[in-house]
């Protein structure tokens, strides 16, 4: 056999496995493959009871509740959402791992336990939680979309798998990534490619895309991802979720696996993505409330704070908050929708009593180019390491034409060729860097959050609140999710990564053909701005999801949460 | 002129320039130029009143108390400082920048507001407070030992500087280094070499060694060092201070100058050294209490947390602790005066009812070679590019050899050859390291600190509190002070740097020519080892302090300081 045809044996045999663990019972009946839309499938396909509907419709406050007074059993809970993550696998090919018969076994016990002791395990008692493919759980894979990986069967628990499950959550799926972690779509050898369900002809994003496909179809309540250069954020964006990318070392990573080990500088977080801000909150509070430092070295020894939660520094909750909009970054224009958002948003504050005012970039680009020495400081050495073994080749581009799409739940999407897509690389074109020249720009980079942190605080003098902005409110990306393969730009997150600000995404829309009209040039910012603006058309980002961020300063994770949830309920109030 | 010709002149103009602030009248009348012991010098040689005695020999918290109620006026206390520093100088070696005549405006100024006003400034009000020569001062030089820095100027100060003058301290002398930063002893071209107060023939330590005299000669109640392989601890140590390494970013370490910048897996952080345990809480609590994330990017966001030193996690300063003793790290037995000290802090916490158990050293030679693979990372690069503007040579030796002798303060070590000595330099034989090299370095360094934090957590089952070990307190160095150029070993202190342990140094006792024979051969583990025990005799160490470090786990800064002070006590209790 040739290499390839040994690799995709390998693949093969993967699948079926993944397959195999499928109850035979929830397989889809038929739907329409070119299917766009396929939000509504699930309730509609007659898989799901009207409890299990009912269930997994429900945000994880509500969930949590139920299951404490045993309205509804784990058992139920996790059959319902693994019945539905099932669904939303054949839908969006979102799955990596299926693990649901021990799952069941453990809410099975998780209410024995809550029968016999009349006390729930943990405040995540019986709650599902999917997790992205890296998050290690003993006995199960972890190919993180290396072909290379394939029978890597974790030898214990992740840290944050054991707190999980101490705490009272139910594991039982993993979700699909793209191989190397490095893109803002999900395309691998192993498991292929994931769709968006509000449009299958778009990218659920990435890295965290399966995750994104699988907790907008509701086929889990909450899930762990990633972020090391917007990798939450993005698909939660995409996929119109809660996503929260925390600070640096706030949730425990050790005993995850992942790509650029070794790479400290901008480490990766890990974070929830849900259907509510009160779910982004309990699992913060839960993780914290297990000391993760006790068990991961790096891990901030730094309690769930009450009362930064309660914007002790930011007038307590009392007083008018203002807010930076950050309209562009200088480099890169948002399209319509994106503007029509954060005008949304601030239409809301405003009636809210808060104030806003504009968030001007400083030094976008020069962070921007600092984080991309950072991530391609290797080459492609750590990618090479990783796929060594099978002869796997390394993917250069997430365009569609090295798809089998041997798997359901791909839409090829029309737009493929002929179209100018801008075009920003993480790690192309960069030799590999010394160490020498490595240290030259981390110091470069601490001379720029110094400054950036500088730029913040003086604000001051044009908020009229005597406090700096209290929050930044953010594109989360230049465009809504975009066709396959066409999503190559993640300039409006990474910056935050670099800088250690933790941000929390928002829902706010979705892109409307009669609102979002391509609008008049602006002045563009150069080469790659012209081209963004003009691959916009509404119809080419049909039905897909709007939000937008709120981003704090380092380690401000509970403000960012309690103004993100102000946010949302001002939202709430005044739009819907 | 020949390069090395034009580089002295420098050095000649900028010593002068230093010599020049010295005010004519704190001249120190003749003393035995071969004297060792000068630590009675200063209360003798005339130069200083009683009141003057009075104030320098007070406690930081004593000098406060006075300050606050206007018993001393800011301006005595300066005055009193200063001429003391100023002797200690001349004795030692110590000082780089002296400042006097700015220190007394701004002391006046500070009386003037405590009489307007009837408040403090801060709670720092009128403390003098010396700096290491890193930390920028506006108007200041920091030649940071490299003669191609001198006129560097500092257009402004360092974050950790405006807090402490907003705090209310008197900045007025900056102290001696190490050329690089990255020796265990003080000497470098510009100010030569600094000595050690209690046997001038010993080191200071280093790399704070400016600091560890001055402080010791009483000439500062209080300095600032940084530490990232021992540079507090060490110097601390051999001077017979209190010094705190607190974890990483917890002392805002932003705008002050450093060797090997862009180093982030293991950087050197700011703390103080001192003459009591609570001048070390007292400085803790007063930098944190500004807020020092709101400048300087990578400062933790994390006040000083009154549970944690009250020991909320640690039995709640109700029940009996259990400290885990280091004998020794499994690759340098200690020297005898180093194990009666541990031995008379095992004794005096039994006696006060607190448990001990032997420490087990958990791969500390692992843990040694991967900091070394860190600090020589990039070989010699970083110290080529500081110096390349003058053509100074780069230092490979704290021998004595190099030096001119042109300071005062020094006495030569009778011991300087023929004497094998331990050598284990940090940057030597090491090829520079690509990135890719340097991020699997770091790889490994997350894996040993997480194996290590295991170890420690492991030790639950044999404490008999409950509890893991509470804190370890271990050797600072194997040996106390050695004579010049002999100080070549940090296994003792590096250790704790790699896994971002805090660590209180803690004063114990002085070599002491009775009680402290060399024992019998232990079984050696190595030729390093061996070599260590065969230096060691009484005499070549005569009158040099000892002392312990307290050792918690990362970012158990307020515990660590206050299970130091339970020790003190105890100590002061059954020992004095």
């Amino acid at each position: 056999m040739s290499t390839e045809e040994k690799w995709r044996q390998l693949v093969i045999e993967k699948r079926k496995r993944r397959d195999d663990a499928i109850p035979k019972a929830w397989i889809l009946p038929n739907h329409p493959p070119d299917l766009l839309d396929v939000t509504h499938i699930p309730e509609q396909c007659g898989l799901l009871s009207t409890l299990e509907i009912q269930i997994t419709n429900s945000p994880v406050e509500v969930l949590l509740a139920n299951l404490a007074n045993a309205t509804w059993s784990a058992v139920a809970v996790t059959t319902a959402f693994a019945k539905r993550a099932v669904i939303a696998h054949q839908l969006t090919n979102c799955l990596t791992e299926i693990f649901i018969d021990r799952a069941l076994e453990r809410a099975a016990w998780l209410d024995e336990q809550l029968k016999s002791t009349g006390r729930v395990v943990g405040p995540l008692h019986g709650l599902p939680i999917s997790l992205k493919d890296q998050v290690s759980v003993k006995g199960i894979e972890s190919t993180m979309g290396y072909v290379s990986w394939i029978g890597q069967y974790a030898e214990r628990n992740s840290v944050l798998a054991d707190i999980l499950e101490e705490q009272g959550a139910v594991l039982y799926v993993k979700t699909n990534i793209p191989q190397t972690l490095m893109w803002a779509e999900t395309f691998n050898h192993v498991f292929g490619r994931t769709s968006n369900p509000y449009n299958r002809s778009l990218t659920s994003g990435g890295s965290s895309g399966g995750e994104g496909a699988l907790v907008a179809l509701k086929g889990s309540p909450i899930g762990v991802g990633s972020d090391i250069g917007g990798s939450i954020r993005i698909p939660s964006a995409f996929n119109g979720l809660y996503g929260f990318r925390p600070s640096f070392n706030r949730i425990p990573y050790a005993g995850s696996v992942n790509s650029m080990e070794g790479q400290d500088a901008i480490p990766s977080v890990l974070g929830p993505m849900t259907t509510s801000i009160e779910g982004v909150k309990k699992f913060m509070t839960s993780v914290l409330a297990a000391k993760p430092w006790n068990r991961d070295p790096i891990a901030l020894r730094k309690q769930w704070d009450e009362d930064a939660y309660n914007l002790i520094e930011h007038g307590k909750c009392e007083e008018p908050l203002c807010f930076g909009i950050l309209w562009n970054d200088g480099m890169v224009h948002p399209h319509p929708p994106i503007i029509r958002a954060l005008e949304m948003v601030k239409n809301a504050l405003l009636a809210k009593g808060h104030r806003v005012i504009d968030w001007e970039p400083f030094k976008h680009m020069e962070i921007y180019e600092n984080s991309r020495r950072i991530y391609g400081a290797v080459g492609r050495e750590d990618f090479q390491a990783a796929t060594a073994s099978t002869g796997e080749p390394i993917i250069s581009s997430m365009t569609t034409e090295y798809d089998d799409y041997a798997v359901s739940g791909i839409v090829r999407p029309e737009v493929d060729s002929g179209v100018e897509v801008p075009e920003m690389r993480p790690f192309a074109g960069q030799p590999p860097l010394s160490a020498f020249e490595l240290w030259g720009v981390h110091k470069k980079r601490q001379d720029l959050r110094r400054e950036y942190l500088e730029h913040w605080q003086g604000t001051a003098s044009r908020t009229g609140t005597g406090r700096p902005v209290d929050a930044i409110i953010s594109p989360v990306a230049s465009s809504a999710a975009p066709p396959h393969g066409m999503n190559r730009l993640a300039v409006y997150t990474w910056i935050w990564n670099n800088l250690d600000y933790p941000a929390v995404v928002i829902p706010v829309t979705r892109v409307d053909q009669e609102l979002d009209v391509p609008g008049p040039e602006p002045e563009f910012f150069g080469d790659l701005d012209r081209t963004v603006h003009k691959f916009y058309t509404p119809e080419r980002f049909g039905n897909a999801p709007v939000s937008v961020q709120i981003v704090g300063r380092t380690q401000e994770d509970e403000a960012v949460i309690r103004m993100g949830d102000i946010i949302d309920k001002a939202m709430k109030l005044v739009v819907l």
